[in-house]
C-alpha cells in the first residue's frame, strides 16, 4: 500500500478533507480486549473479556468504577485508557465535592471528549488510541455511550467493541429489542452471551478471564464476583447442552 | 492525483496566493450530516437530518441550543462542532452577565470567526473542521448566518451544508423568495421538505433521525418535539400522495 | 512549473534575496474582491464590489468604518481582514483615550505594517494573505493608503486593488489628475465608474453589490445608503446611454 | 527490510492502529540482563543475572531497595532505569511522609506507569527503554509486577524478562504452580535455578554475579549476600551432580 | 543551479564555514532603491532615489531622521526597514533620557548590529534583509556607517548600496579624496551627482524622487525641502548642458 | 555504508531497539586523549596523556580536582568535559555545604549520569560526547568509575579510554590482580606504565604531556608535579633498557 | 563531494562520534582576517591585519580592549565576534566590581567556552563561527589563548589564525623559543613581521591596515598609535633591504 502524503500527523488535512492520523488511532481499538455494553430500562451493564500476556500472568482488568453510578471499561492503548479512567474519577469528584450532587454520566463523557479534542489538533501530541464503554445512572434511566479517538461521542441501546467484536454485535443486533424491560439477571445473562460469541474457542471463559459489572436504578456501580460470573457461565454451558 | 507541495500545513501559501489546508478542512464538511436553515420575516429555523453509527446506537444530535435567542447545527468533525458549540455558550453567557443584555447574533458569529481565524494562522495548529448553521433573533429580526473553516462567514436567506446538500440548496433557490411573510408552521414544512429532498431513499425520516429548531419576534429558541416532527412529516407524505 | 526549494516559509532567503512566501501571500489579493480608493484636496472616497457565496445569501461587506475620520476595505483572505479591522479599531480607541485626540492615518497604517512585519519572520506564523485600502483625515486633508502582505504601505492618488482591477486602475490613471478640485458627488461618480470598469458584465450593480464610503474635511466617515448608490448608478447609466 | 514510513516518533500511528516507536523500544529490553521474578503466598523474590563490561569492572548491580516493602530490578536502558527507581524512591518517601503509611505496590507501579504514559504521547520525548520487575507486599501478601515502555504494567505468579529469558520462563512455567506454599529457601533456590538456566554456558555465576533479594509477610526487603548465593549456588551443583 | 544542501537555515553552517542564508538576505539590498552616504570635514550627506510603486502613487521615503544628530536610509525590505528605524529612534531617545546627552552614532550603530546578530543565529528568525547607511556626528566630526544583514558594519568615507549602485561607486571612487574641505553646498551637489550617475534614463529626477539629507557640525539633521533639490538639479543640468 | 533512518535523533528508536545517536557519540571518546584508572586497596590513580595542537602551544590538562577527596579526567568532547567537571565541583560544594561532610564519590557519580540521561531523551539536545574517569575515596577506600554519553557508570579495579587504549587495557588486565597491596609509588609506576604503552612512538612523554593525580587513605587529592613525573619515566627508561 | 546525513545541524552525531557542524563552524576562522598572538617572560601582544570592504571605507578593528590587564582580538564572523567582546567585557567588569581585583584571563577565557558550549549542544542555535586570540596578564606573567567555535581553548607561546596564517605559524615556529627574555619592542618586531609574512604582496601595510596591542608586567593593556606602527614597518623595510 502507498503512503498517503497527509497521514503523517493529526493537524494535516486530507484534500478530501479527512484526518488520516485520528482515523488511524481507531483501529487500535480493534486489536484492543472486548468490551460489551447493553441497558434494560432499569440497569446498564458492562462485560470484558480479559486478556493476559502469558500463562505465568494474571488477567489484566480493563473494567473500573469511576463513582458509585458510572462505570467504564476500554479497547486498545491501555496506558490511554488508564489515563482516562483517572481523568474521570477526579472530574466525578470534583464535582461531587462542588455541587454535592453525582455528576451526569452524559456530562462527564463529554468533558472526556473536549479531553480527548485537544489531542487531535495539536501538532505535538497524537490522538488516544483507547476506546471507551461508559454506563451510568441519571434521573432518566441508565445509559450505554462509546468515546472514540476522534473526540465524539455515542449512546448505544447495546455495544461491543474491541478484537472480534462483529459477532458479539451481531447477537446483540438480533437480541437488543427485547431487553427493555429484563431482571438484572437476565441482562447480565446477554452480556455474558454476546462475550462468549466473540471468544476463540480456545480462550478459557471462567470468573477472572470473564469481568462484569452492573449499575441500575436500585443498584449502585458493583462488579460481579467471580463465583457469580462462573455460576453464570455453567448455566449457559447446561443451557446449550440442552440446545443441542 | 499528484500532492502539491504546498498543501502540508496552514500557513504555507501557494504560488497563486492560496492555503490548501484552509481549503481542504472545508471538505470536511461535505461529509458531515445534512444541516438546513432558513428564515422568513418573523422566524428562523434549522433543520438537520440525523445520523446513527450503527443500529444498535441513538441517532446523534447536531443542533444546540446557545442562548434563548440563539441555536447552532453543525456538519463535519463532531468533536470541533462540540467545541465551538461551548464556546459560544460561553461567550454568550458572559456577554449577558456583563451588559445585562442577549448579545447581537452577528456579533456571536464575529467572535467564533476571530476564535477560528488564529487556527489557520499557527503552524501547530489546524483550521477547524466543521461549517455551522447558526439562527439568531436580534432587533432587526431573525437571521441565518453560515460559518466556515476558513473563518469566514456569511449570512444567508436560506442555506444547506453537509452531505447530499445540493438537492436541499435547488429547492431552497426556487423557493425562498417565498419565504418572508410564511407563518411559523409553513416555514417548518419547507425546511422539512428541504431536509427530506437531500436524504438518500433508504433513510427513515421520524422524530429522531430529524431535529427541527425555530427562533422568532415571539418566539424563544425551542426544539419541536418529536411529535411535531412526526406530524409534519406524515403531512407531507399525504401532500405527496395527493401530488401522485 | 517546478517548486523553488525556497518557497517552503517566510524566513527562508531565495539566493537572489527574495522571501517567496511572502510573494505568494500577495497573490490572494488578486483573487480578493475589488478595492478602489481615490481622493480629492477635501475628500477622499472607498468603494467595494461585493460577492455573495451564492443566490441565497446576502453580499458579504468589506468596507468598515475604524474610527470616525478613517475607513478601510480589504482584499483577499476575509478573516484576515476582520483581523486586522478589529486591531486598528482597537488601537484607533487606545490612542483617543489617551491622547484625547485621533490618531494620525498614517501612523495608524504605520502599526498595521509594524504588526505584519513580525508574521514575516517567524517560522510558525504565516505573512497576513489581505491587502487594505485605508483612506483616513489629517491637518493636510485626506490620503488614501494601500497596505500589502510584505508589511509595506503606499500612500496613493487613487487606487484598485483586486480582482480584475486593472480596468478600473486604467480608468483612474487617465483621470485622478482631474480630482483634486471635485466636488464629493462628482469624485463619487469616479469611484462608481472605476468600479463599474472592472465589474464582469454578468455582475448587478445596485445598492448592496457596490459599497461606497466617504471622509473629508467637513465630512466625518459615513457609508452612502443603498439609495443613494443606485441612484449614482442610475445617472451612470443615462449618461453612458447619452454618450451612446 | 523497508522502513515504514509511520515508525519515526511515538505520536504518528500505522493504518493499522500501531505505534511503532513503542515498539521498537520494547526491544531494548530483551538485549538488557536478566531479570526474574517470583512469588509464593508468603514471600516474592527479585533475582537477576549481572553484567560487567569487561574482566577489569565491578559487576553492575541492576537490583534496588525502593522502599523496606518494596523492591525494582531492570533490564535494558540502564540510565532509564535508574532514572525510574529514583522517581520510584521519591514517590514511596512522599506517601509515607504525608500518610504516615507504607504505600500500595500497586498504586506505585501506576504512578510509575502515569509518568511512563506521558512519554509515549509527546512529540520531544521517546519511550523509556527499560522493563521494570516489581515486588512488593500488601496486606493481600506478595506481588510481582512487570512494567513496560508502553505505559502497561502486569501482574505475574513469575516472570523473566532480559537477554536469553525463554529459558527462564520455560522452567517457571514448569514450576510455577507448586510455588504457593514453599519456604523462603526453597522459593530462592527455584529463583536461582531459573536464572541459571538462562545464562550462557560461559558465564560464572557466584555471588557477585548473581543478585537476589526478598520481600514477604515477615521479611522487609533485603538482599541475599554474597555467601548465602553462593551457598545456594553450590547446594544447586551439588544436587545436578546427584541428578547426574 | 543546484541547490546546496546547507542554505536552508541561518543556523547551517556550509562544510566552508559560510552560512548562506546569511548571503541571500545581503541579496536583497541589491534590489531595494539607491543610497548613497559620504561625508566632508564638517559634514555628512544622505541622499536616495525614491520609487513610487505606481504612476498612481506618491514616492515612498526610505531616508528617516532618528534623532537631531543621526540620519537613516535603507535598501531592501522596507518593513524591516521601517522596524529598524523605530528601534533606533526609541535607542537614541532612551540614551538621552538617561544620560542627558546624544548617543555617539558608533555606539548606535553596534546596538542594531548586536539586534541583527541576534537574528542570525536562531532557528526560527531569518536575517534582515535591509542593508542601512547612517550618518551621525560626534565630537570628532561627522561619520558615514553602513551597516549589513550579517549584523556587521563599517565606517566609510563614501559609499552607495542598493539597485544600480555599482556607478555610484565608480563616481565616489572618483572624486572622494577631494571632498574634505567641500562646503556644505559642494558636497550636496557631490551627493546628488552620484544618485544621478546610477539613476535609470527614464527615470524622471525631480524634488520628490531625489532625497537629500545632511548633518554637520553647525547643522542638526534635517532634509533639504522639495525646491532646494529641484534647484540643485537644475544647476546640475545647466553645468552638463555647459560641459556638453 | 548507508546510513540507518533511525539515527538522526536520540529520541528514536531502531526496530532492534537501539538509540544510534547514543552510540555514535560513544565513538566521540575514541578520539580523546588516554585516560587511564587504577586502584590499590588504599589509593586510586588518573594518569592521561596529554595533547598540544600544535609545536607553538601548551599541552593542554585533561585531568581535573572535584574536591578533595575526588578528581576526574575525560576523553571526548573538550567542552562537554570542562563543563562536567564544572557541574560536578558544584554539586560536591553544595553536598559539604548543607552536610558539612564530603559527598560520597558514587552519589556524585550518580548525579552526573541523573544529568547525562537527560540529554539522552530530549529531541532538542545531544548526548555528551566525552567520558569522564572519576576517582573518589570513601568510607570503604578508593574506588574508579567510568562515565559514558548513554549516562551509564561502571565501577572499575583498572580501566583505561581514549584513542589507542587497547594497549593500556592489556596491561591492566595482566596486571591488576597485582595492584590490591601496592605502595603509593609502585602504584604510581604501573599507572604510568600503561600510558606510555598507549603512546605512539613519536609522541615525547616528560612531566607536561603526562598528568598524573593520586587520592588515598591518608592522601587528599593531588597531582604529581612535573619533576616528580619525570623522576618516574627515567626510573621507566632505566628499568626498561636494563630489561632490553 | 556528497553530503553527509549527519552534518544538519550540531546535536547531530556522526557514526565516527564527529560533530561535523562544529567542525564546519572552525573553517570560518579560516576566511576571517589575520590575527597574531605572541609574548615573552613580560609581555604579551596581539596584532592584526585588517581589512577593508572597499577602497572608500575604513579598515575596520578586530583587536579590543576587554580590561585594563585583557585584550582579545578574532578571526571569522564579525557579528559574533564583536557579542563575545560585549559579553567578555561585562564579565570582567562584573568581576571587578564584585571581587575588587581584576579577573584571571584564564577564568575568562573559560566562561567564554562554557557560554559557547551551550551553542553546541542545542538545536535551535549554532555555533559561533569566530576563533578568538587572547591575551592578559596574571601573578604568572603575561598568556596567550586561543578560543575556538567548538568550544574548546588552548593555551600558546605564540600563535596565528585566520586567512593565509600558515606563513606566520611558520615564521613563529622558527623564532618563538627566543622570545622569552625579548625586550616590548623587540617583541613588536616579531609581531609585525608575523603579520607581514601572511600578507599577500598586493596589501598596503600602514598605520591603519595593522594593528597592535601589547599588555605586560608594568603595562597596562594598550594599542600602539598609527605612528608607531608605521615606525616599526619602516624600520623592518629598511632592515629588509639592508638584508637584500
Amino acid at each position: 500500500m502507498l503512503k498517503s502524503p497527509y497521514d503523517t500527523d493529526c493537524i494535516t488535512w486530507s484534500p478530501q478533507g479527512r484526518l488520516f492520523q485520528i482515523e488511524y488511532a481507531m483501529e487500535a481499538i480493534k486489536q484492543g480486549s472486548l468490551c460489551v455494553g447493553l441497558k434494560s430500562n432499569d440497569y446498564a451493564i458492562l462485560a470484558t473479556l480479559n486478556r493476559a500476556p502469558s500463562k505465568l500472568a494474571e488477567y489484566q482488568q480493563k473494567l473500573y468504577e469511576i463513582d458509585e453510578h458510572i462505570g467504564l471499561c476500554f479497547s486498545g492503548l491501555t496506558a490511554d485508557g488508564r489515563l482516562i479512567c483517572k481523568y474521570l474519577r477526579t472530574e466525578a469528584l470534583n464535582y461531587k465535592y462542588t455541587h454535592g450532587t453525582n455528576i451526569n454520566p452524559q456530562r462527564l463523557v463529554g468533558k472526556l471528549s473536549d479531553k480527548a479534542q485537544i489531542k487531535t489538533q495539536r501538532h505535538s501530541k497524537r490522538p488516544y488510541g483507547v476506546g471507551c464503554l461508559v454506563i451510568g445512572l441519571d434521573e432518566n434511566g441508565p445509559h450505554v455511550y462509546e468515546t472514540s479517538p476522534d473526540a465524539n461521542f455515542y449512546e448505544y441501546y447495546a455495544v461491543a467493541i474491541g478484537a472480534r467484536c462483529q459477532s458479539a454485535k451481531t447477537y446483540l443486533e438480533k437480541n437488543y429489542e427485547t431487553f427493555s424491560n429484563l431482571s438484572k439477571d437476565e441482562l447480565i445473562i446477554h452480556a455474558v452471551k454476546a462475550v462468549k460469541s466473540s471468544a476463540q474457542s480456545d480462550v478459557e471463559l471462567n470468573g477472572r478471564s470473564v469481568s462484569v459489572a452492573i449499575v441500575g436504578r436500585d443498584t449502585p456501580f458493583k462488579f460481579l464476583t467471580s463465583d457469580e460470573i462462573e455460576a453464570t457461565l455453567s448455566q449457559l454451558s447446561q443451557a446449550m447442552e440442552v440446545e443441542v
